[in-house]
């Protein structure tokens, strides 16, 4: 609070510090006593919050699981859906081949599981795929993870709360024509949420993905038990089997296929290696403990279902879910555990969706950051969150659930292949990772932008965990990209490209501006020697002489011109210009084909290719700023039309000078 | 082709003229040399006219009854029907009212035409309604016949389209789905048409309406022939009435009704009161001839079909109207001849539409330069049209077409309210000014904007016919309003009154405008004494060297401000400010709720409450102006939003200095 008196009073603001340094520059600084507008923002947002608000919480390995696990759990409420769904093209007798597919998939889960432990306990400052490919493998394959997990995250949107609906309607089957109305709603509300700030951590999280636990489990178990005593029966009244006989024997594409669509149960399982500074110190061990729980768990619910389901003989639907079907047998009725369980998985989906407007937001500012997206996707909204990319998600996941009519089977085949492609680049840059410090000298440090290597003696067993990681994630993405590459996969085949080059674009854009805007080598700019003001005029009134006035203050050299259009008139003008133009030049254009703005810019542009190079010409524009906004649309807006046509010439500013009316 | 060399070379141009005044004011004329660029407006609309090119011909009688009558003798086409569908509401007994109605509709007809050929007189120059109460009733009527017209205009388009099109859907019945985007495409291509510029005399107006008379006399006789000689007969095969029996008797209120519905006969007999110029001279002997025979021919083709209707036993329907059904009645076949009928129908009617894309235009044009609608409608395209008036029309009777399904029975409530308003309006002004003549001494001459006036001894009993006209008009707009105003005409007498309100207010704000802006009275303007120069930066690079430099140019008193969010980063701003700053005073603003434009804006509003008379503040705002549009996604628009925000502040000046980035 220093400052003299004098300055404090001419600013109109008590908190100002005044410096003056070396150079003799002044320097004040002040803080905006700026108390944001309440209005219909605060209402649905929330008071805007100051950033010294910033939340700095950390959690433990419960609340972790209940945290960052709710993207992969809930995908054992579809995965096992998807892969039935692919091998009713056979014939239900196929549907034996579900179980060991089931585990080859969670084989594979082992092994991203191990991967990613290490990925963990590598970058405790987060490690997700963009950071490890970009510190590893450079600048393509770290915007290739991005543009496959951008794309990725907002496939999670679409899913989940496609299948979440799908479950509600399996409830409640009158429901089932309104699925893309209530798919809408439910991104709305998360967006809102969202905007207002979610604090990733206690109840709010815990509660439903515990509820969703328990449900599971004792779904799993009561029809376990009921299957060894022997009285679980089949499905009462099942759904018909929509999907039509097109294979005639099941061959090895149809279990690949199938496969690719139940590896969806993967999707989710990178989550924490995002959030590692969220947690409790020691923060790698409780991650890696928390990834590893989380994976059992996730392990043992998809082959229990996909077992069970089997049994039960449940048919994969639209209409209605396997766990409705598989909930309905094993309780024996649609009574209200089974309503419970059904409420709790469409949570848990939604739950999924919301963890993607955490990252997707996260993400996009991280690339912003590094000049690969807009730069505005890194500014903090009103509540501390990345609004616009929040808003972008919600946009985009509309748009998908209503192209897909809201259907998971339609959107499977778009899903798993960037979650994969993600896998792949994150293990391979682990893998080089582990290299690296292999050629470290011991105790030697090197620090990059997401971690710290140092030499570990053994490096060659876990690099190896990494390569095997990633060459099965590998196989993994184009067994899926083959198999479903009619059923939509084409689509992210193409589109993650296009993401890249339009990443790649946006950011020499940027390079390039900073280089051209650089003051590097950049000598003293010369001061400006001529100072020419040119005048458009449309008649002689207060308003003109306010320009003419303002003009004067620029320069000398000032040149009033007209575009006329009637003869008379223009002949008025010069006379009244001759009395009031203060002796200023005056050049009157005639336009024979009634044009206002072209032969004025025809004069302009004869000025501006005669310029010097320290030569300004600057347009001062008369205009009339009137008292309602329609008063508008009774003049003709000859400033915004001029600031149009002149933007890209060299040397040229545009003023107008606004004359108010009251 | 005077002038010296040097200003010729340093303005690039041939043609310049300098001329040194009296007061020392230099003046310089120059003629652009601007030849329009060719582009798909060329094609569609031909080349661009300058104004030297305005044709100035003139026309016969002959020529004048196709260019005026379209529009009132192609009300012949659905006056007759309009007044059987409201008789139907009683049964097809009640037909037989139909010929004594319109004896008294032609007796009006009369009365009208006697009253508009003393305006002829009167008004050499043209004597629209708006012209006639301007001059004679004052500022309030004619506005209300200004919006009556233009109304009115606008409901002739969408009225006369949609009948073209029920008379093509007469022919050809598998059209009738389609009649909406068949309407809408009529007027598409008459505006375009309008837009290229009609020239409003020749061949093109004569053969449409002259075969159309032929033709209707040639039925109208042919039936008659028929009638006489026993061998007419009734409809074959006529539609069904879709018109519900509403109504039990036959009672005074029906009559008006239907009496109102048929008045719509009269509507453009007042078209060539407007269009007296392009006759030759004797230009109101002319026209008034041309007036006389149009009445007739349009009373005499009236009140045969109306006759004949009866005999026939006609039914009126949206499926095919009373022209059809007595076309083929009197040629006993759908052949040639009926079909000639009906495509001659159908083109007058379309240029009956026509005719109000030149009056519509022309009186907007009329009212706009006097200031009551936006003065834009005043200016004439690159065609020499008024561009803007035809699009305008083009827009609103479409949106009308859209909106009544093109159903000729639900547009008519709208339609002749305005056309009798205007009539009273006019015979009621010309009534007032005969009364004005009376009161001149004789030889006396008093100029009035559209005429002179001169005594005249015989002025009694021209007021009294003027004068029974307008109560005529008068009570059959009263009778229309009562009889339809459940119909529709609600909507004319709503709209018309806010028409007159805009009107008003437009005309006002012209005349405030006029009035802040006038020079009566307006000592010398005081220099600015002090300029204080405001330049905002986001960073230190070479556009803000350049808005620096230009801000130099301006004035010393400099002050640049920065919106800090990042403290670390405001640090390293400063740093460089002081390296490259040229000693000017930086200002850093801390935003804890990290919004960028309030404390910008906060801190210019202090400057500005504490400003002096004679001082100006000009904010420099850097601006880059990128190679391709799309990078303007990529950068806060800063200047855009700080324009807007700082409109209405007095003394501030907002310039951005566009930096171009190559």
């Amino acid at each position: 609070m220093l400052g003299d008196g004098l300055t404090r009073r001419a600013f109109g603001c008590q908190n100002m510090v005044t410096l003056q340094d070396e150079n003799g520059t002044t320097v004040m600084r002040r803080t905006a006593e700026y108390s944001p507008r309440r209005s219909w923002r605060t209402w649905l947002f929330g008071r805007p919050l100051s950033t010294a608000d910033a939340p700095h919480q950390t959690i433990g390995k419960a609340v972790g699981l209940a945290v960052f696990a709710s993207d992969a759990l809930s995908s054992t409420a579809y995965a096992t859906q998807e892969i039935l769904i692919v091998l009713a093209t056979v014939g239900t007798l196929a549907f034996g081949y579900a179980f060991p597919i089931s585990i080859a998939i969670v084989a594979l889960l082992a092994v991203v599981t191990i991967s990613y432990e290490q990925t963990i306990h590598a970058y405790p400052g987060g490690g997700g795929a963009y950071i490890v490919a970009r510190d590893n493998l450079g600048e393509l394959p770290a915007q290739t993870a991005g543009a496959a997990l951008l794309t990725d995250y907002i496939l999670t949107v679409a899913v989940s709360v496609s299948s979440g609906v799908a479950q509600l309607a399996s409830a409640y089957p009158s429901l089932f024509p309104f699925r893309v109305l209530i798919a809408l709603g439910m991104v709305l509300v998360i967006m809102v949420i969202n905007l207002r700030g979610v604090k990733e951590s206690g109840i709010t999280f815990a509660i439903p993905t515990y509820l969703f636990l328990v449900m599971m489990f004792l779904t799993v178990g009561t029809a376990f038990f009921r299957y060894l005593t022997g009285t679980l029966g089949t499905v009462v009244d099942p759904p018909e089997l929509e999907v039509a006989h097109t294979a005639l024997a099941v061959t090895p594409f149809i279990i690949l296929h199938a496969f690719s669509s139940g590896t969806t149960a993967l999707t989710g399982v990178e989550a924490i290696s995002n959030g590692i500074p969220a947690f409790r110190e020691p923060r790698s061990r409780n991650a890696g403990i928390t990834l590893i729980w989380m994976s059992a768990i996730l392990g043992v619910l998809f082959l229990g279902i996909t077992y069970l389901s089997g049994r039960i003989g449940a048919i994969p639907s639209e209409q209605e879910t396997v766990i409705s079907q598989l909930a309905r047998t094993a309780y024996q009725s649609r009574g209200l555990l089974y309503l419970i369980t059904i409420s709790a998985t469409t949570v848990i989906l939604i739950m999924a969706a919301n963890t993607s407007f955490a990252d997707f937001p996260r993400l996009s500012a991280l690339v912003a950051a590094d000049g690969f997206l807009p730069r505005q996707l890194t500014y903090r909204g009103s509540r501390l969150v990345y609004s616009r990319g929040i808003v972008t998600l919600a946009i985009i996941a509309s748009l998908l659930i209503v192209l897909f009519r809201a259907s998971v089977t339609a959107l499977i085949p778009l899903y798993a292949i960037g979650v994969f492609l993600s896998f792949t680049l994150s293990q391979a840059g682990m893998g080089r990772r582990w290299w690296k410090i292999g050629h470290l000298a011991p105790g030697q440090e090197k620090k990059e932008t997401g971690s710290t290597l140092r030499f570990e003696p053994g490096w060659k067993p876990k690099m190896a965990i990494n390569g095997f990681g990633a060459l099965c994630t590998a196989v993994v993405m184009v067994v899926f990209a083959v198999t479903k590459f009619r059923d939509g996969a084409w689509i992210i085949l193409v589109l993650v490209p296009v993401l890249i080059i339009s990443f790649l674009a946006i950011h020499r854009h940027y390079r390039d501006l900073a280089r051209h805007l650089s003051l590097e080598d950049y000598g003293s700019p010369a001061r400006v020697a001529r100072h020419r003001v040119v005048l458009p005029i449309s008649g002689v009134h207060r308003g003109t002489l306010a320009a003419l006035r303002y003009a004067h203050s620029l320069s000398e050299d000032i040149t009033a011109v007209h575009v006329s259009i009637d003869p008379a008139e223009a002949e008025k003008l010069q006379r009244k210009w001759e009395q009031w133009g203060d002796g200023v030049r005056l050049v009157i254009l005639n336009s024979p084909y009634r044009q206002l703005l072209e032969p004025l810019l025809g004069y302009i542009e004869d000025l501006a290719n005669q310029r010097q190079h320290n030569e300004t010409i600057t347009i001062v524009v008369p205009q009339f700023v009137p008292r309602r906004w329609w008063h508008n649309l009774l003049h003709t807006q000859t400033a915004i039309l001029l600031r149009l046509a002149l933007l890209f010439k060299r040397g040229i500013v545009i003023t107008d000078v606004p004359y108010q009316l009251e």
